[in-house]
């Protein structure tokens, strides 16, 4: 087993003004998937874009709002907040906007060697 | 994109007295990942035991302690607490155990098809 946490690793600034920590990196020999913890601090955004992966998120810290679509293509905004979970599936037009005062804190899974 | 959360779906009670809540199942059409809730009650634990796919986890709430082997073979047993992550790997042995006064809840990622 390999244990890390969001205090003992660096982040890395994402272009939006967001922080990711990749926690369990494609380097210690995941076999599939890669975890990393999102941050967006109080009324920041991540970019509003797509990508050829899915996202699987889960909310730990904060309140937002996930824009995106509905499985069967129809535009959406939800509300997130901690116990949420969501998937965002391949190539579906997306974006987290914390609309809180605390940061929005997500735990985000994506395929192995995607990015 | 599909939300749910930990509040709006039914938890599974597991062998060892744990509850699991399937939050980003097989059936909603994720390709290659499956996100799951775990949460041990105080002094519980899960089995220690194997299986032929990984864990990768994120601890939320509780204090507990990771008992498994380190990625070269060591027998191990490591504190975790939220903010922690950790890659049990395929076929390794391992065990949560609650060491504290309130539920361990942990993200727990495994893959498509492995239960």
């Amino acid at each position: 087993m390999y244990v890390t946490s969001v205090e003992s690793i660096e982040s890395v600034r994402t272009g939006h003004g967001n922080f990711m920590w990749v926690l369990l990196p494609e380097q210690i020999g995941v076999p599939n998937f890669v975890l990393r913890y999102f941050q967006v601090p109080p009324h920041g955004a991540s970019g509003y874009g797509k990508h050829p992966y899915e996202h699987e998120i889960f909310v730990v810290t904060g309140q937002g709002v996930l824009k995106g679509r509905t499985l069967d293509g129809q535009p959406v905004e939800q509300a997130i907040r901690p116990g949420d979970a969501a998937f965002i599936a391949p190539n579906e037009e997306h974006q987290f906007r914390n609309e809180g005062d605390e940061p929005l804190g997500m735990v985000c899974v994506v395929p192995k060697g995607c990015e």
